[in-house]
Formats: structure tokens, sequence, C-alpha cells
């Protein structure tokens, strides 16, 4: 499956004299999701490990939090940022961001992962480049 | 101090059928901080419990991760979503995001906040509007 990306970069320009691209942050809409996934704390924790793991990233540590009477939200610590998901089963919406430092990074695919796990019939993704200063451009975290 | 936003609002339009604005996912980019205190595990968990209240928002949990051989991850699970800040103290850099839902949430004082307490030097905000289907809209989770 094929992410669509309606706008594939958003690049604001800010100031010249800071910065290359360096990070990506991903905001990404889920629709007409699966309810019973979304009300699922063990089936999203696995969800949003796996989903790491598409995106070459290394999970340090994995939050999540049930809610009354519905929804959650879980939260991969990456060493390259992170991935969160919140979920309203009611209505059958997630709303996804990712964020990624480094080149060998592959947040689009966990998009898709995301998007074939939950069944989502309808989804809205946007690419933002984070202006990070360019002597960390590549310098990716050591875990411990 | 005021927060200079310098693109107050990036509305991407996609679909016309969902969508009403419910949440904000502010994107701040922290640069010449004190690179101390961007070190600092205990002093950034304070910070960022603090300037989740300021959002008016619930802390649920909070995570954080420290970096060899320096740098840290502070996340915060809220009942309104979550606050992050991701450091790199070598740069005197920090990448944040907050994403809030109900028009309740004041996530722009959290970022003054944030400013003010690790003596950015300059700062660079983007406030994007999440498309949450309509239904959901003040839609704010119980904690428990």
């Amino acid at each position: 499956m094929k992410v669509s990306n309606q706008n594939e970069e958003i690049n604001i320009v800010s100031n010249n004299e800071i910065i290359e691209f360096e990070g990506k942050h991903l905001l990404l809409e889920l629709y007409n999701c699966d309810s019973l996934k979304l009300n699922d704390e063990s089936y999203i924790r696995c969800v949003i490990d796996h989903a790491s793991k598409f995106a070459n990233a290394t999970v340090i540590n994995l939050v999540s939090h049930k809610f009354q009477p519905q929804g959650l939200t879980a939260i991969a610590l990456l060493a390259e940022s992170h991935l969160s998901i919140h979920t309203w089963p009611e209505s059958g919406y997630a709303a996804v961001d990712i964020f990624t430092c480094g080149k060998n990074m592959k947040p689009e695919l966990a998009c898709e992962y995301l998007i074939d796990s939950l069944d989502s019939a309808k989804h809205y993704l946007r690419i933002l480049r984070r202006k990070s200063p360019l002597e960390i451009q590549d310098h990716v975290k050591n875990s411990y």
C-alpha cells in the first residue's frame, strides 16, 4: 500500500543563518479505522512497536494509557526521537505523529504499516522538516 | 515574554467531507539554549511538567531518557494528548512538539514557558491544525 501524501513537503523557511534539513516530523490523520483495534491497548502497543521498527528506529521505552469510556494514547520513545498515537474509537479516528532524526530513518514506512494495521480507509499525511542546526545532522544519539 | 510566531497557522486543506478544527499541533525549535539545562534530566522533567500545566493540560505520565554522551528526551503523556522535548546540548538546540485537544488548552503558554526556562535566545514556532472529525471536537478524554 502506498501512502498518498497530499503535501510532499511543507518547508517553512525561517532563518538563513541556521539550519539545514535534519529531522522529519510527520503528522498522520487516520480516518475510518477499525474501532475495536483503536480501543485495544495491547494491539496498539504492538502496532507502535512494529511501526517504529519499520521506520528503522530503536525503541527505548513505550508507554500507553487507556481512557474511559474509550480511547487511548501510546508513545514510543525512540533513540531517533518519538512516535505517538492518540485514538478516538467512537469516531474511527487516530492522530499519529512521528519525529525522526537521521538519514537512515524511514518514517513513511511506519505510516504505511499503521494505515494497514488499523484498516484505515482514508488518511492524510503531512511531512515537515525540523529546523535543526547543521552540526547535528546525522548525529543520531546513542541509546545508552 | 511573547512568542514570535512566523507562521500563525499553517492550515492545509484536505477533505471537505470530514473535518473541522479540533486539535493543535505545535512544533517549536529552540536555539541557543543553556546547554547545562538541556542536559539536566531532572530539570527538564520539571520543566515539561510545568509547561504542561501552563498549557492547562493534565499530566498522566512523564517518561524521560538520558543519552550518552549527552542529550535527552522527555515526553509527557497528557489527558489532552502529549508534549515532547528532545535536546542536543552540544548545539544548544531543543526540538519540542505539543499536541493538544480541546478549546481550553493554551499550548502557546507552554511554549513561552519553555523559551524562558531554557534561556533560548532564538526560536521558531509552527502551529498546525489537526484534521479531526467534527464529532470529537471538544471531546476531551477522561484521564481514568
